[in-house]
Protein backbone atom coordinates (compact mmCIF):
# COMPACT_ATOMS: atom_id res chain seq x y z
CA UNK A 1 0.00 0.00 0.00
CA UNK A 2 1.54 3.27 -1.43
CA UNK A 3 0.13 6.36 -1.11
CA UNK A 4 2.03 9.64 -3.21
CA UNK A 5 1.61 13.38 -3.12
CA UNK A 6 2.34 15.69 -6.65
CA UNK A 7 3.39 19.04 -6.60
CA UNK A 8 2.77 20.92 -9.79
CA UNK A 9 4.72 24.16 -9.72
CA UNK A 10 5.09 26.31 -12.61
CA UNK A 11 8.94 25.70 -12.86
CA UNK A 12 9.22 21.82 -11.48
CA UNK A 13 6.63 18.87 -11.00
CA UNK A 14 7.77 17.30 -7.46
CA UNK A 15 6.66 13.36 -6.77
CA UNK A 16 6.99 11.90 -3.39
CA UNK A 17 5.93 8.37 -2.57
CA UNK A 18 5.38 6.67 1.14
CA UNK A 19 4.77 3.59 2.40
CA UNK A 20 1.85 2.40 4.66
CA UNK A 21 4.29 3.47 7.66
CA UNK A 22 4.35 6.72 6.24
CA UNK A 23 8.12 6.43 5.20
CA UNK A 24 9.39 8.18 1.79
CA UNK A 25 10.33 5.59 -0.37
CA UNK A 26 10.52 7.56 -3.44
CA UNK A 27 11.25 10.76 -4.69
CA UNK A 28 11.35 12.12 -8.22
CA UNK A 29 11.53 16.03 -9.92
CA UNK A 30 11.25 17.35 -13.04
CA UNK A 31 10.68 20.40 -15.24
CA UNK A 32 6.81 21.39 -15.65
CA UNK A 33 7.37 22.27 -19.20
CA UNK A 34 4.51 23.74 -21.12
CA UNK A 35 2.36 21.04 -20.78
CA UNK A 36 1.65 20.73 -17.31
CA UNK A 37 -0.71 18.09 -17.31
CA UNK A 38 1.30 15.68 -19.60
CA UNK A 39 4.61 16.10 -17.68
CA UNK A 40 2.64 15.45 -14.47
CA UNK A 41 1.00 12.28 -15.46
CA UNK A 42 4.88 11.13 -16.93
CA UNK A 43 6.47 11.87 -13.62
CA UNK A 44 3.68 9.92 -11.76
CA UNK A 45 5.01 6.95 -13.98
CA UNK A 46 8.71 7.57 -13.53
CA UNK A 47 8.09 7.63 -9.52
CA UNK A 48 6.53 4.58 -9.56
CA UNK A 49 8.22 3.33 -11.90
CA UNK A 50 11.63 3.93 -10.31
CA UNK A 51 10.21 2.72 -6.57
CA UNK A 52 9.38 -0.36 -8.32
CA UNK A 53 5.80 0.08 -7.62
CA UNK A 54 2.94 -0.60 -9.33
CA UNK A 55 -0.07 1.67 -9.88
CA UNK A 56 -2.79 -0.39 -8.53
CA UNK A 57 -0.70 -0.34 -4.89
CA UNK A 58 -0.98 3.54 -5.36
CA UNK A 59 -3.85 3.73 -2.79
CA UNK A 60 -4.62 7.71 -2.92
CA UNK A 61 -2.89 10.65 -4.59
CA UNK A 62 -3.31 14.30 -3.50
CA UNK A 63 -2.42 17.21 -6.23
CA UNK A 64 -1.46 20.33 -5.11
CA UNK A 65 0.45 23.68 -6.18
CA UNK A 66 -0.45 25.69 -9.26
CA UNK A 67 -1.34 23.30 -11.89
CA UNK A 68 -3.49 20.59 -9.20
CA UNK A 69 -6.80 21.76 -11.13
CA UNK A 70 -5.71 20.57 -14.65
CA UNK A 71 -4.17 17.20 -13.13
CA UNK A 72 -7.74 14.89 -12.88
CA UNK A 73 -5.73 11.90 -11.81
CA UNK A 74 -5.30 12.81 -8.18
CA UNK A 75 -7.88 11.56 -5.50
CA UNK A 76 -8.16 14.73 -3.58
CA UNK A 77 -6.31 18.51 -4.52
CA UNK A 78 -4.81 20.51 -1.60
CA UNK A 79 -3.49 24.05 -1.42
CA UNK A 80 0.33 24.84 -1.18
CA UNK A 81 -0.03 26.45 2.09
CA UNK A 82 -1.91 23.66 3.29
CA UNK A 83 0.91 20.87 1.99
CA UNK A 84 3.50 22.98 2.75
CA UNK A 85 2.62 22.94 6.54
CA UNK A 86 1.68 19.34 7.00
CA UNK A 87 5.29 18.42 4.94
CA UNK A 88 7.17 20.99 7.07
CA UNK A 89 5.56 19.97 10.10
CA UNK A 90 6.34 15.76 9.60
CA UNK A 91 10.12 16.90 8.53
CA UNK A 92 10.30 19.27 11.37
CA UNK A 93 9.52 16.50 13.53
CA UNK A 94 13.35 15.43 13.80
CA UNK A 95 14.36 18.66 14.37
CA UNK A 96 12.66 19.42 17.53
CA UNK A 97 9.45 21.07 15.54
CA UNK A 98 9.26 24.07 13.36
CA UNK A 99 6.94 27.04 13.72
CA UNK A 100 8.06 29.17 11.04
CA UNK A 101 7.97 28.04 7.36
CA UNK A 102 10.17 30.09 4.10
CA UNK A 103 9.26 29.15 0.77
CA UNK A 104 11.06 30.63 -2.38
CA UNK A 105 9.53 28.47 -4.99
CA UNK A 106 10.50 29.67 -8.83
CA UNK A 107 7.89 32.72 -9.49
CA UNK A 108 6.55 33.07 -5.85
CA UNK A 109 8.18 33.42 -2.17
CA UNK A 110 5.46 33.08 0.66
CA UNK A 111 6.36 32.81 4.76
CA UNK A 112 3.68 30.53 6.78
CA UNK A 113 3.51 30.33 10.43
CA UNK A 114 2.49 26.64 11.81
CA UNK A 115 1.11 26.00 15.72
CA UNK A 116 2.17 23.12 17.57
CA UNK A 117 -0.32 20.66 15.80
CA UNK A 118 1.26 21.86 12.18
CA UNK A 119 -2.09 24.09 11.30
CA UNK A 120 -1.43 27.01 9.42
CA UNK A 121 -1.77 30.02 12.19
CA UNK A 122 -0.67 32.57 9.12
CA UNK A 123 0.81 32.92 5.69
CA UNK A 124 1.90 35.67 3.27
CA UNK A 125 2.27 35.10 -0.23
CA UNK A 126 4.17 37.12 -2.99
CA UNK A 127 3.43 35.94 -6.27
CA UNK A 128 3.17 39.42 -8.10
CA UNK A 129 6.45 40.51 -8.03
CA UNK A 130 9.74 38.50 -9.77
CA UNK A 131 12.24 39.71 -6.94
CA UNK A 132 12.59 37.51 -3.98
CA UNK A 133 11.59 34.73 -6.12
CA UNK A 134 13.82 31.65 -7.26
CA UNK A 135 13.26 33.76 -11.04
CA UNK A 136 15.71 36.31 -9.69
CA UNK A 137 18.52 34.04 -8.97
CA UNK A 138 17.56 32.42 -12.64
CA UNK A 139 17.67 35.94 -13.95
CA UNK A 140 21.16 36.49 -12.47
CA UNK A 141 22.73 33.47 -13.32
CA UNK A 142 21.79 34.96 -16.86
CA UNK A 143 23.45 37.61 -16.09
CA UNK A 144 26.10 36.57 -14.92
CA UNK A 145 26.53 33.42 -17.47
CA UNK A 146 27.12 31.00 -14.63
CA UNK A 147 25.06 28.17 -14.16
CA UNK A 148 22.24 28.60 -11.51
CA UNK A 149 23.90 25.67 -9.33
CA UNK A 150 26.84 27.31 -9.28
CA UNK A 151 25.62 30.27 -7.57
CA UNK A 152 25.52 28.86 -4.11
CA UNK A 153 29.14 27.79 -4.33
CA UNK A 154 30.55 30.91 -5.82
CA UNK A 155 28.97 32.79 -3.13
CA UNK A 156 31.56 31.90 -0.81
CA UNK A 157 34.66 32.19 -3.14
CA UNK A 158 35.16 36.16 -2.67
CA UNK A 159 37.81 37.91 -1.26
CA UNK A 160 35.70 40.81 -0.89
CA UNK A 161 32.42 42.00 1.11
CA UNK A 162 29.41 41.23 -0.73
CA UNK A 163 28.27 44.08 -3.34
CA UNK A 164 25.18 45.66 -2.61
CA UNK A 165 22.58 45.59 -5.11
CA UNK A 166 20.45 48.83 -4.80
CA UNK A 167 17.42 48.26 -6.95
CA UNK A 168 14.86 45.76 -5.39
CA UNK A 169 13.15 45.32 -8.86
CA UNK A 170 14.50 42.58 -10.67
CA UNK A 171 14.57 44.20 -13.97
CA UNK A 172 16.35 47.32 -12.32
CA UNK A 173 18.51 44.92 -10.68
CA UNK A 174 19.82 43.31 -13.95
CA UNK A 175 21.01 46.51 -15.15
CA UNK A 176 22.83 47.34 -11.86
CA UNK A 177 24.42 43.65 -12.30
CA UNK A 178 26.02 44.20 -15.83
CA UNK A 179 27.06 47.47 -14.24
CA UNK A 180 28.95 45.87 -11.54
CA UNK A 181 30.36 43.46 -13.86
CA UNK A 182 31.36 46.35 -16.65
CA UNK A 183 33.27 47.73 -13.47
CA UNK A 184 35.05 45.70 -12.69
CA UNK A 185 33.34 43.80 -9.93
CA UNK A 186 34.13 40.16 -9.18
CA UNK A 187 30.85 37.55 -9.45
CA UNK A 188 31.50 36.30 -6.49
CA UNK A 189 31.08 39.73 -4.31
CA UNK A 190 27.91 40.19 -6.98
CA UNK A 191 26.38 36.78 -6.55
CA UNK A 192 26.98 37.25 -2.90
CA UNK A 193 25.11 40.75 -2.89
CA UNK A 194 21.92 38.86 -4.55
CA UNK A 195 21.70 36.52 -2.35
CA UNK A 196 21.64 39.61 0.71
CA UNK A 197 18.91 41.33 -1.89
CA UNK A 198 16.64 37.81 -1.59
CA UNK A 199 17.69 37.24 2.01
CA UNK A 200 16.20 40.85 3.22
CA UNK A 201 13.26 40.80 1.02
CA UNK A 202 12.43 37.14 2.49
CA UNK A 203 13.11 38.14 5.98
CA UNK A 204 10.81 41.44 5.59
CA UNK A 205 8.06 38.89 3.65
CA UNK A 206 8.67 36.35 6.85
CA UNK A 207 8.60 39.48 9.49
CA UNK A 208 4.83 39.88 8.73
CA UNK A 209 3.96 36.60 9.57
CA UNK A 210 6.11 36.58 13.15
CA UNK A 211 9.14 34.74 12.98
CA UNK A 212 9.07 31.98 16.00
CA UNK A 213 11.82 29.05 16.09
CA UNK A 214 12.58 26.80 14.41
CA UNK A 215 12.28 28.66 10.83
CA UNK A 216 12.13 25.98 8.04
CA UNK A 217 13.19 26.66 4.69
CA UNK A 218 12.20 24.73 1.56
CA UNK A 219 11.47 25.53 -2.45
CA UNK A 220 14.68 24.57 -4.94
CA UNK A 221 16.45 27.98 -3.56
CA UNK A 222 16.73 26.65 -0.67
CA UNK A 223 19.57 23.93 -2.46
CA UNK A 224 21.58 27.23 -2.62
CA UNK A 225 23.80 27.05 0.79
CA UNK A 226 24.51 30.83 -0.31
CA UNK A 227 21.26 32.16 0.08
CA UNK A 228 21.17 29.48 3.41
CA UNK A 229 24.14 31.34 4.50
CA UNK A 230 22.55 35.16 3.80
CA UNK A 231 18.88 34.34 4.78
CA UNK A 232 20.39 33.14 8.09
CA UNK A 233 23.05 36.30 8.49
CA UNK A 234 20.10 38.46 7.78
CA UNK A 235 17.49 36.26 10.01
CA UNK A 236 20.53 36.21 12.77
CA UNK A 237 19.11 32.72 13.57
CA UNK A 238 19.45 28.96 11.75
CA UNK A 239 17.67 27.69 9.43
CA UNK A 240 16.36 23.83 9.45
CA UNK A 241 16.92 23.33 6.25
CA UNK A 242 15.50 19.79 5.08
CA UNK A 243 17.60 17.22 2.96
CA UNK A 244 15.42 17.83 -0.01
CA UNK A 245 13.80 20.84 0.15
CA UNK A 246 12.40 21.28 -3.82
CA UNK A 247 9.70 17.95 -2.02
CA UNK A 248 8.32 18.93 1.45
CA UNK A 249 5.19 20.72 -0.24
CA UNK A 250 4.93 17.25 -2.29
CA UNK A 251 5.59 15.26 0.64
CA UNK A 252 2.78 17.21 2.75
CA UNK A 253 0.12 15.99 -0.15
CA UNK A 254 1.63 12.55 0.08
CA UNK A 255 0.97 12.44 4.38
CA UNK A 256 -2.59 13.65 3.82
CA UNK A 257 -3.47 11.04 1.18
CA UNK A 258 -2.30 8.91 3.60
CA UNK A 259 -4.17 9.73 6.34
CA UNK A 260 -7.25 10.44 4.04
CA UNK A 261 -7.11 6.96 3.08
CA UNK A 262 -7.25 5.39 6.42
CA UNK A 263 -9.71 7.97 7.58
CA UNK A 264 -12.04 6.87 4.35
CA UNK A 265 -10.94 2.81 5.63
CA UNK A 266 -11.95 3.30 9.26
CA UNK A 267 -15.23 5.34 8.20
CA UNK A 268 -15.73 2.15 5.48
CA UNK A 269 -15.95 -0.71 7.95
CA UNK B 1 20.06 86.64 -24.47
CA UNK B 2 19.33 82.75 -24.27
CA UNK B 3 18.44 80.66 -21.45
CA UNK B 4 18.60 76.50 -21.11
CA UNK B 5 17.06 73.78 -19.26
CA UNK B 6 18.96 70.42 -19.32
CA UNK B 7 16.99 67.13 -18.02
CA UNK B 8 19.19 64.47 -17.50
CA UNK B 9 17.62 61.10 -17.06
CA UNK B 10 18.39 57.58 -17.05
CA UNK B 11 17.93 56.86 -20.21
CA UNK B 12 17.84 59.87 -22.03
CA UNK B 13 19.20 63.79 -21.96
CA UNK B 14 17.01 66.37 -22.63
CA UNK B 15 17.62 69.51 -23.48
CA UNK B 16 15.98 72.96 -24.40
CA UNK B 17 16.84 76.39 -25.44
CA UNK B 18 14.47 79.45 -25.15
CA UNK B 19 15.12 83.09 -26.24
CA UNK B 20 14.82 86.09 -24.35
CA UNK B 21 10.62 86.17 -24.57
CA UNK B 22 10.36 82.42 -23.62
CA UNK B 23 10.55 81.06 -27.07
CA UNK B 24 11.91 77.66 -27.96
CA UNK B 25 14.75 78.45 -30.47
CA UNK B 26 16.39 75.09 -29.82
CA UNK B 27 15.89 70.89 -28.55
CA UNK B 28 18.32 68.35 -28.42
CA UNK B 29 17.85 64.92 -27.11
CA UNK B 30 20.03 62.02 -26.81
CA UNK B 31 21.04 59.09 -24.90
CA UNK B 32 22.31 59.58 -21.64
CA UNK B 33 25.00 55.96 -21.88
CA UNK B 34 27.31 55.66 -18.80
CA UNK B 35 29.03 59.00 -19.31
CA UNK B 36 26.21 61.05 -17.96
CA UNK B 37 28.16 64.14 -17.01
CA UNK B 38 30.37 63.79 -20.19
CA UNK B 39 27.41 63.48 -21.99
CA UNK B 40 25.17 66.21 -20.82
CA UNK B 41 28.56 68.49 -21.54
CA UNK B 42 28.33 67.51 -25.10
CA UNK B 43 24.11 67.31 -25.49
CA UNK B 44 24.58 71.38 -24.35
CA UNK B 45 27.09 72.31 -26.98
CA UNK B 46 25.07 70.36 -29.73
CA UNK B 47 21.73 71.95 -28.38
CA UNK B 48 23.39 76.06 -28.53
CA UNK B 49 25.87 74.83 -32.00
CA UNK B 50 22.25 73.18 -33.83
CA UNK B 51 20.42 76.60 -32.46
CA UNK B 52 23.67 78.65 -33.37
CA UNK B 53 24.17 80.25 -30.18
CA UNK B 54 27.49 81.33 -28.52
CA UNK B 55 28.10 79.57 -25.07
CA UNK B 56 28.55 83.44 -23.40
CA UNK B 57 24.79 84.19 -24.46
CA UNK B 58 23.71 81.70 -22.10
CA UNK B 59 22.92 83.59 -19.82
CA UNK B 60 21.17 81.07 -17.07
CA UNK B 61 21.37 77.65 -17.31
CA UNK B 62 19.17 74.98 -14.58
CA UNK B 63 19.80 71.41 -14.71
CA UNK B 64 17.41 67.98 -13.60
CA UNK B 65 16.52 65.06 -13.73
CA UNK B 66 18.05 62.24 -12.25
CA UNK B 67 21.88 62.76 -13.03
CA UNK B 68 21.37 66.51 -12.29
CA UNK B 69 24.06 66.65 -9.06
CA UNK B 70 26.83 65.21 -11.21
CA UNK B 71 26.63 68.24 -13.37
CA UNK B 72 28.18 71.26 -11.86
CA UNK B 73 28.30 74.14 -15.47
CA UNK B 74 24.55 74.58 -14.73
CA UNK B 75 23.74 77.72 -12.55
CA UNK B 76 20.91 75.69 -10.43
CA UNK B 77 19.22 72.72 -10.40
CA UNK B 78 15.58 71.76 -9.94
CA UNK B 79 13.67 68.73 -8.91
CA UNK B 80 12.22 66.82 -11.84
CA UNK B 81 9.00 67.67 -10.55
CA UNK B 82 8.85 70.99 -10.34
CA UNK B 83 10.37 71.16 -14.02
CA UNK B 84 7.75 68.71 -15.01
CA UNK B 85 5.12 71.24 -13.19
CA UNK B 86 6.36 74.63 -14.59
CA UNK B 87 7.00 72.95 -18.42
CA UNK B 88 3.51 71.22 -18.76
CA UNK B 89 1.72 74.54 -17.10
CA UNK B 90 3.43 76.62 -19.57
CA UNK B 91 2.57 74.30 -22.63
CA UNK B 92 -0.44 73.92 -20.95
CA UNK B 93 -1.67 77.35 -21.79
CA UNK B 94 -2.07 76.57 -25.29
CA UNK B 95 -4.64 74.18 -24.46
CA UNK B 96 -6.61 75.41 -22.03
CA UNK B 97 -4.51 74.96 -18.95
CA UNK B 98 -4.02 71.46 -17.63
CA UNK B 99 -4.21 70.14 -14.01
CA UNK B 100 -2.73 66.62 -13.63
CA UNK B 101 0.49 65.50 -15.28
CA UNK B 102 1.20 62.08 -16.06
CA UNK B 103 4.85 61.21 -16.94
CA UNK B 104 6.08 58.10 -17.74
CA UNK B 105 10.36 58.37 -17.89
CA UNK B 106 12.74 55.33 -19.05
CA UNK B 107 12.78 53.72 -15.30
CA UNK B 108 9.97 55.81 -13.68
CA UNK B 109 6.68 57.07 -13.79
CA UNK B 110 4.77 59.81 -11.81
CA UNK B 111 1.65 61.70 -11.17
CA UNK B 112 1.18 65.11 -10.48
CA UNK B 113 -1.57 67.78 -9.87
CA UNK B 114 -0.72 71.39 -10.27
CA UNK B 115 -2.90 74.51 -9.17
CA UNK B 116 -3.87 77.39 -11.79
CA UNK B 117 -1.10 78.92 -10.75
CA UNK B 118 1.41 75.85 -11.76
CA UNK B 119 2.40 74.77 -8.19
CA UNK B 120 2.62 71.51 -7.53
CA UNK B 121 -0.51 70.56 -5.43
CA UNK B 122 -0.07 66.51 -4.87
CA UNK B 123 2.47 64.04 -6.71
CA UNK B 124 3.28 60.61 -6.53
CA UNK B 125 6.13 58.42 -8.20
CA UNK B 126 6.87 54.94 -8.96
CA UNK B 127 10.95 54.34 -9.44
CA UNK B 128 11.46 50.93 -7.72
CA UNK B 129 9.19 48.69 -10.03
CA UNK B 130 9.86 48.53 -14.06
CA UNK B 131 5.91 47.58 -14.78
CA UNK B 132 4.60 50.86 -15.87
CA UNK B 133 7.66 52.66 -16.86
CA UNK B 134 8.89 52.88 -20.11
CA UNK B 135 11.78 49.50 -19.38
CA UNK B 136 8.40 47.63 -19.63
CA UNK B 137 8.02 48.93 -23.18
CA UNK B 138 11.39 48.46 -23.96
CA UNK B 139 11.53 44.62 -22.38
CA UNK B 140 8.60 44.35 -24.66
CA UNK B 141 9.74 45.43 -28.16
CA UNK B 142 12.92 42.97 -27.27
CA UNK B 143 10.77 39.99 -26.71
CA UNK B 144 8.64 40.67 -29.63
CA UNK B 145 11.57 41.39 -31.82
CA UNK B 146 10.41 44.64 -32.47
CA UNK B 147 11.88 48.34 -32.79
CA UNK B 148 10.75 50.34 -29.54
CA UNK B 149 9.11 53.38 -32.10
CA UNK B 150 7.06 51.35 -33.98
CA UNK B 151 5.27 49.43 -31.03
CA UNK B 152 2.62 52.63 -31.54
CA UNK B 153 1.56 52.02 -35.09
CA UNK B 154 1.62 48.40 -34.50
CA UNK B 155 -1.21 48.73 -31.90
CA UNK B 156 -3.57 49.81 -34.69
CA UNK B 157 -3.02 47.09 -36.91
CA UNK B 158 -4.34 43.99 -35.35
CA UNK B 159 -7.66 42.37 -36.53
CA UNK B 160 -8.35 41.22 -32.60
CA UNK B 161 -9.08 42.73 -29.18
CA UNK B 162 -6.22 43.60 -27.02
CA UNK B 163 -4.60 40.48 -25.32
CA UNK B 164 -4.98 40.74 -21.63
CA UNK B 165 -1.43 40.49 -20.11
CA UNK B 166 -1.96 39.24 -16.77
CA UNK B 167 1.34 39.92 -14.98
CA UNK B 168 1.80 42.75 -13.71
CA UNK B 169 5.48 42.14 -13.37
CA UNK B 170 7.94 42.66 -15.90
CA UNK B 171 10.22 39.79 -15.22
CA UNK B 172 6.65 37.64 -15.50
CA UNK B 173 4.82 39.35 -18.21
CA UNK B 174 8.22 38.74 -20.55
CA UNK B 175 7.36 35.10 -20.05
CA UNK B 176 3.87 35.86 -20.57
CA UNK B 177 4.25 37.88 -24.00
CA UNK B 178 6.82 34.59 -25.17
CA UNK B 179 4.12 32.16 -24.64
CA UNK B 180 1.20 34.29 -26.54
CA UNK B 181 3.85 34.30 -29.19
CA UNK B 182 4.32 30.44 -29.22
CA UNK B 183 0.56 30.06 -29.06
CA UNK B 184 -0.15 31.70 -32.20
CA UNK B 185 -1.34 35.03 -31.35
CA UNK B 186 -0.76 37.81 -33.55
CA UNK B 187 2.00 40.89 -32.34
CA UNK B 188 -0.22 43.77 -32.80
CA UNK B 189 -2.38 42.27 -30.30
CA UNK B 190 0.39 41.26 -27.63
CA UNK B 191 1.47 45.47 -28.22
CA UNK B 192 -2.47 46.16 -27.75
CA UNK B 193 -2.22 44.02 -24.09
CA UNK B 194 1.27 45.56 -23.47
CA UNK B 195 -0.18 49.66 -23.88
CA UNK B 196 -3.03 48.75 -21.97
CA UNK B 197 -1.35 46.95 -18.60
CA UNK B 198 0.92 49.79 -18.94
CA UNK B 199 -2.03 52.39 -19.33
CA UNK B 200 -4.06 50.61 -16.59
CA UNK B 201 -1.21 50.80 -13.86
CA UNK B 202 -1.39 54.51 -15.03
CA UNK B 203 -4.51 55.20 -14.46
CA UNK B 204 -4.32 53.74 -10.65
CA UNK B 205 -0.81 56.12 -10.20
CA UNK B 206 -2.77 59.22 -11.23
CA UNK B 207 -5.85 58.28 -9.63
CA UNK B 208 -3.68 58.38 -6.18
CA UNK B 209 -3.08 62.06 -6.91
CA UNK B 210 -6.60 62.84 -7.97
CA UNK B 211 -7.41 63.51 -12.02
CA UNK B 212 -8.33 66.79 -12.69
CA UNK B 213 -8.94 68.05 -16.19
CA UNK B 214 -6.88 68.71 -18.46
CA UNK B 215 -4.88 66.11 -18.04
CA UNK B 216 -1.11 66.33 -19.81
CA UNK B 217 0.78 63.33 -20.80
CA UNK B 218 4.51 63.46 -21.08
CA UNK B 219 7.62 61.71 -20.93
CA UNK B 220 9.08 59.41 -24.02
CA UNK B 221 6.55 56.78 -23.94
CA UNK B 222 3.96 59.54 -24.84
CA UNK B 223 5.54 59.37 -28.15
CA UNK B 224 3.67 55.94 -28.86
CA UNK B 225 0.05 56.77 -29.98
CA UNK B 226 -1.16 53.44 -28.93
CA UNK B 227 -0.19 54.10 -25.59
CA UNK B 228 -1.55 56.88 -25.97
CA UNK B 229 -5.06 55.36 -27.14
CA UNK B 230 -5.22 53.03 -24.16
CA UNK B 231 -4.62 55.72 -21.51
CA UNK B 232 -7.56 57.94 -22.95
CA UNK B 233 -9.24 54.65 -23.10
CA UNK B 234 -8.53 54.08 -19.33
CA UNK B 235 -9.01 57.02 -18.58
CA UNK B 236 -12.46 57.81 -20.11
CA UNK B 237 -10.47 61.34 -21.15
CA UNK B 238 -8.94 63.13 -23.53
CA UNK B 239 -5.26 63.43 -22.95
CA UNK B 240 -3.04 67.04 -23.73
CA UNK B 241 0.02 65.39 -25.51
CA UNK B 242 2.49 68.16 -26.96
CA UNK B 243 4.18 68.17 -29.69
CA UNK B 244 7.53 66.88 -27.82
CA UNK B 245 6.51 65.05 -25.13
CA UNK B 246 10.35 64.02 -24.14
CA UNK B 247 11.23 67.49 -23.32
CA UNK B 248 8.70 69.22 -20.83
CA UNK B 249 10.53 68.93 -17.70
CA UNK B 250 13.68 70.11 -19.65
CA UNK B 251 11.20 73.26 -21.12
CA UNK B 252 10.54 73.57 -17.38
CA UNK B 253 14.01 73.96 -16.45
CA UNK B 254 14.33 76.25 -19.25
CA UNK B 255 11.25 78.86 -18.33
CA UNK B 256 12.60 78.72 -14.74
CA UNK B 257 15.89 79.28 -15.85
CA UNK B 258 14.60 82.65 -17.70
CA UNK B 259 12.66 83.93 -14.94
CA UNK B 260 15.76 83.06 -12.26
CA UNK B 261 17.77 85.49 -14.26
CA UNK B 262 15.15 88.32 -14.89
CA UNK B 263 14.68 88.16 -10.72
CA UNK B 264 18.42 88.33 -10.32
CA UNK B 265 18.84 91.23 -12.94
CA UNK B 266 16.33 93.30 -10.79
CA UNK B 267 17.18 92.39 -7.61
CA UNK B 268 20.92 93.88 -8.86
CA UNK B 269 19.61 97.46 -10.14
S1 LIG C 1 9.53 45.46 -8.90
FE1 LIG C 1 10.38 44.55 -10.78
S2 LIG C 1 10.37 42.42 -10.30
FE2 LIG C 1 8.90 43.36 -8.93
S3 LIG C 1 6.89 43.47 -9.92
FE3 LIG C 1 7.93 45.30 -10.49
S4 LIG C 1 8.89 44.77 -12.42
FE4 LIG C 1 8.47 42.87 -11.41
Amino acid sequence: TYFAGIDIGSTAIKTVLINAGGEIVGIHVTDSGSLFHKNAKEALRVLLEKSGVDRAQLKYLIATGYGRKLFKEADDSISEITANAIGAHETGKAYGGVRTIINIGGQDSKAIQIDDSGNVSNFVMNDKCAAGTGRFLDVAARNLDLDLEDLGDIHFTGSGAPLSINSTCTVFAESEIIGLLANGHGKAEIVAGIHYSIAKRTVRLAKRVGIEDRVYFDGGPALNKGLVAAIQDELQRELVVPQYPQTTTAYGAAVLARSEFLAEQQEGH
